[in-house]
């Protein structure tokens, strides 16, 4: 197993093999290679221990939260720390803790894109 | 005891007392309301459940980290969460989890207030 | 009257009944104690001196203006600007003022909400 | 040729007769000084020697790229891009560049932005 | 009197002749030309009604504030704040104002650039 | 040559070699990977075509300066651009063109570290 079918392997175990597809068919005839350098990436962190991959997802969690203007990548990490683990009560207590850093606003758009995320879960 | 009494006693325990004074006596002042608020939302946050106080600044770091422009900030919030039991190697490795959502540069800013407040201590 | 009821009484003041119902609703099931925050500081705030509720209208638009990615507070605040007594012209004047500052990206923005919302008045 | 004219003359020639008259027409109830300002700007930089305008359009694109919440405009600037010279593949290479700097998101929402503009592109 | 001597007049009002000059030798060998802007901007900008310069400086506080990095135009800005008429306790208030929008970071770095300004007034 | 080897020699070509020690020595003791990540993007990226390394730098330069707290970075990669033969004149051009786009603080940031950058040559 190469790189790329290592880091295709992890990507579809964290956001799921639909979300994967998604960004490999939108990325297939214009940007290849971002698509690529997502799986390197997912490889070479599958492959870094001291945090594991659930502390992971919340720290990306956070960081898209506060970047802002991420709602498509939240919207995969949304489903991502589910699947790794976290209950959506911990994933909207984590945006809470955002708000004295960030403020409403940020917050607020998270939580939207979390509402439209969770709607869709079954359990 | 009220709830200035309480976030103090909590501020005091997370980011450590001379810190905690250090922010008082900055704001003293030209702004005291803005020091209330921090010890209204400590006070606040500790009672909030469903995380836990060590993931709380787990998250702050990376709040931080993302915002840019937050050295001051990022220097409390390591000793805090050195104080709450997070060793520096995972703390650096938090700040790596970063690299592909934000970049090299905030990371690297980071790293460089890690670095000051890691060789103040002394274990 | 306590403070939740307080802040609901300031907010739907400022922003508008139904805009304060949405916000309330889009939270309820997810995460109500974000819409209880706010309610909370729409109740300190207005107990505040010093500048009156016109001029933190202003700020707040400026504010969301300058952050970027925040459409949907912009609306809520620019129903509030109208309400607490600011002209649309004015409230205009004050996203030129920005032009400067952060150029015309966030500046088109906004005014782009901006029309949206002016156009929904009747006055 | 007053300056009004000229800078509508060189914004019609980068960013294209239609896009150029949506802009004027989306402020000119509104926010019609705003349009003038870029008109100026447009004349202004046009006579600024040193870099070409070609070189002009990178640097916008990777100005909006970066700043985030920028699709309107990068819709705008892509086009542009196109105008003055630079292939698709130089324009997502560009994008690409800034990978190490920003992280995926920008990159991944600027990439979405020129896919859309590239689609309606006959060449 | 032409643009950039008007400019130059408006600018030393409202940030006052030292710091005025100070802009212009900080540019005058490496980039004399955005000096140059900055003039016609306040030229510009003075002729514009709508707004005052009072309200015009404390958008400008505000937008300076919530966009980070930017203690140098801070520092000047609320000098300028205060030559046009606010007192010490509006502008912090402003700060204050901004807490629930942007969070701690950024509120406490414009009071530590406001503390420093206001100690070198001697009302 | 190994990757890692053949990173150091482009970072070393494009930034310098002391400046490239700084970096390493700066990271040595707290986070290698970090520094180990910094070549390997220097290497894969001197592999890709379509744009030059000339241009690559001026695309960093731009993003450097528009995502703002970047003063560390942007010394580095203003000493690279003018290694990769960018003329200083060009540089601040460049700065001027994103005005329009980030406003005056962002840009004035940029031309302070290239002052100080600049002062060094001897050229």
């Amino acid at each position: 197993m190469n790189n790329y079918e290592k880091g295709l392997k992890v990507r579809e175990e964290v956001i799921g093999k639909s979300a994967s597809q998604a960004v490999s068919e939108s990325l297939r005839d214009i940007a290849p290679d971002i698509d690529n350098y997502t799986l390197l990436t997912f490889a070479e962190f599958s492959e870094r221990t001291v945090l594991d991959m659930k502390l992971r997802e919340l720290i990306t969690l956070t960081s898209l939260l506060t970047q802002g203007d991420t709602a498509g990548q939240l919207r995969v990490h949304l489903q991502g720390a589910l699947n790794v683990g976290w209950s959506k009560a911990e994933i909207i207590e984590s945006f809470i803790q955002c708000l004295p850093y960030v403020g409403f606003p940020r917050v607020l758009n998270a939580v939207s894109v979390a509402k439209e995320v969770f709607e869709k879960q079954t359990d």
